[in-house]
């Protein structure tokens, strides 16, 4: 229950980045039960490649908690993460990731070997249809 | 032998890192032979495990070059980039890529399928035994 909570809030974090005319993704990340960071895509705004919406939201997270590690973390995204965030998140030792709609051609899970911290420990398909619905409409109402 | 010149300058870079405690790594991006950006890994610093000398490079190139794409430039690195540098390097569409020593443990190379762009030529191995001896001497002189 507590997982589809938080990530409703990731989903509406993606819908802020689909109003900006950003790939919606969204994320949240949180820490005992509070929540510590909430960020979307941004590549498009800041013309980085490098901002995604886990990437921004790991290093609002690390400043919030004055340490690198996110042992004791759970990162909420509503895209499977992709090879760049995924290795982010190895980094950061993250305690916990939770997705919603996996992404076959970019996401992590395609990679050999496994590239996660080996103690992460990984739920998809939180709210699977909703969140890919999102990335969805977003690109067939860009054709 | 102007990747050597490049790579030198990477290892200045390398070396700022390792006098403030970083785990030494150092950047070069250079656009049609002109230097746009330098880096050096911050992590600690930052306390922040994104800030790899790659990540902070790239984001530098892209604001100097007003696009996320940096298909016509070349990146130089002292130490082959771990998964997270390699999927940023990936969504670049980097041009090239020219490294020092290779990493067995924690560099891209591991991965399938292979991540960078099928178009980025790579060069390992430029000034590969100064690359590795720097990394290894601030490894020593941790124990």
């Amino acid at each position: 229950m507590s997982h589809e909570l938080f990530m409703r809030k990731a989903l509406e974090e993606a819908a802020f980045a689909a109003e900006e005319g950003e790939i919606p993704v969204g994320v949240l990340i949180t820490c005992k039960g509070k929540i510590i960071a909430r960020a979307h895509n941004q590549t498009e705004r800041l013309q980085d490649v490098t901002a995604h919406a886990e990437m921004i939201a790991i290093t609002m997270a690390t400043a919030a908690l004055g340490g690198k590690y996110l042992n004791e973390c759970t990162l909420y995204v509503t895209l499977e993460p992709c090879t760049m965030c995924a290795g982010a998140i190895a980094w950061a030792q993250l305690g916990e990731l939770v997705y919603g709609a996996s992404d076959p051609q970019r996401g992590y899970k395609r990679l050999s070997p496994p590239v996660l911290h080996p103690r992460t420990k990984v739920t998809g398909g939180i709210l699977e249809t909703e969140c890919s619905q999102l990335v969805k409409k977003f690109f067939q109402e860009k054709r």
